[in-house]
């Protein structure tokens, strides 16, 4: 990224997150599994779907207080558990993850697989806690549950990573390569924002407007993951490029080519921007973010 | 068991649980990933934990409805997401789980690790809905969802499992291994009454007791359980007999011998019984149920 303001923001929210997830993970206290689960936690990332989901809550409702960035935190967790798993060896078998060990490379693979497990209770009581501490009113905080747990589940994520899995070393049509995309990745970046609008007491409309962008921004965002791993260096990407080409995995350039890959990521980006505008959501955040999505060389 | 009422019980409580169970896995539609959850949770078992909440529930509020039963199927949600990762080959590597080859075996490690994950949600997701459905007040619904998470991750089965995979093959004192067993399986079976206790409105008193029963016939049912790996068969047990042994587990007859390993079981059962007395809480239901995790063959 070049824009220093943009750079800027991400950073400020990075911190902010990473404060929030300071805070739930110092309450875990000691042992052999809440020190696996603070290496998976702490290895960093962008923190982009918690940053989504604050951005979703400045949108409708202005200046987020600690607690909108504890539920965004939850997201993180999720996303986190899920890295964990996927670079499991019976999995992806990766040894590196955000420029460093993955989480059963330095704690065995029985404790990053209870550490990724344990995670997801940990993300639900933090969604919870901090919807309560919001003070949401009942249906919302529901809401907020049942919405992560679906994006998590096997309608979401995980169904997602195992469609991925089942892809590898055989042709997948691009409609096939999509509702991958759209699961494994797509559906936690896409509920982020939506948590905020939930967070920040959203109507219907902004809800709706807030669902279409985080679905196409999600779409969009997996795309340029994939074309990163063939045009980057690992240096650069802070795990191994050319993972998905040695896996024979399922990836939008492998199946239409680099050049329509960036064409369909930058036309999602490009809904995602629309819908915004149709119901006239200004937000500097959500914009920058969208195009950071397609633009970013990590 | 020979006492007839006793197994009618069991069998007609197990019945019910079991069309909870049916009515949530049918919403989980098509896929490898539904199919392995299907299969995980279609495998059968005592299904002891939903139970133990609908019998918490009866002892204070009478004759339950089937969202009492859906709220007590998300505990069982839980347990067999637990025994789908403890027999993974990188943990127990068990290719037998009540009477049939074991989830991995027939699905693969993959599937077996994400149907595993992806149950934690559907398990979360179940009992939020059904606590709605049941019409609890806010504060209670979320009691429920923070209690089964707490119970389910790292600071109770989650952490125990860890625990006792560390612990093979080393000496531990009794002190070390109660702590494993109330944290592995007595977590769980800890918190099944009192979610059951909370759906029926339950005061203070009665919960605490509720709490004390569930924690102690927890205790008493991990040392049985233990015992019967020694003296069953695999036949009997639906599990391979002499597993704890050959896995050098931390089990307490392994410790303290069969007899102070029964005899610990017996006082524990005492412990739940007279809880219940101290409130007066008079439940048949209850009171079975610990003699039943003393006594069984299985």
């Amino acid at each position: 990224m070049t824009d220093p303001s943009l750079a800027g923001y991400l950073e400020a929210e990075r911190r902010s997150v990473d404060d929030a997830l300071a805070a739930i993970l110092a309450r875990l206290g000691g042992g052999v599994l809440a020190e696996a689960i603070r290496y998976a936690v702490g290895a960093g990332g962008k923190r982009l779907r918690p940053i989504l989901c604050v951005a979703g809550y400045r949108a409708v409702a202005g200046e987020p207080g600690p607690d909108v960035f504890r539920l965004a935190a939850a997201l993180e967790l999720i996303h986190t558990y899920s890295l964990v798993h996927d670079d499991l060896p019976s999995m992806d078998d990766d040894p590196v993850r955000r420029g460093w060990p993955s989480t059963h490379i330095v704690h065995g693979v029985p404790a990053a697989t209870l550490a990724g497990a344990a995670i997801i209770p940990l993300a639900v009581r933090t969604a919870l806690e901090a919807a309560g501490a919001l003070g949401l009113e009942e249906p919302v905080q529901a809401r907020i549950v049942l919405d992560l747990c679906r994006a998590a589940g096997a309608a979401g994520m995980v169904g997602g990573q195992l469609l991925d899995l089942d892809a590898e070393g055989r042709p997948v049509e691009l409609e096939g390569l999509e509702r991958i995309h759209r699961m494994k990745t797509g559906a936690l970046l896409a509920v982020a924002p939506r948590l905020g609008g939930l967070a920040a007491r959203a109507d219907d409309r902004v809800m709706t407007a807030l669902d279409v962008y985080g679905r196409s921004l999600g779409l969009a965002f997996q795309i340029t993951d994939d074309i990163l791993d063939v045009t980057s260096s690992t240096a650069v990407l802070g795990k191994m490029a050319g993972r998905d080409t040695e896996l024979e995995k399922a990836t939008y350039p492998a199946v239409a080519g680099v050049e329509a890959a960036a064409r369909r990521a930058r036309e999602e980006a490009e809904v995602a921007r629309a819908a915004l505008e149709a119901v006239g959501v200004r937000s500097e955040e959500l914009a920058a973010l969208v195009v950071y999505a397609v633009e970013r060389d990590r």
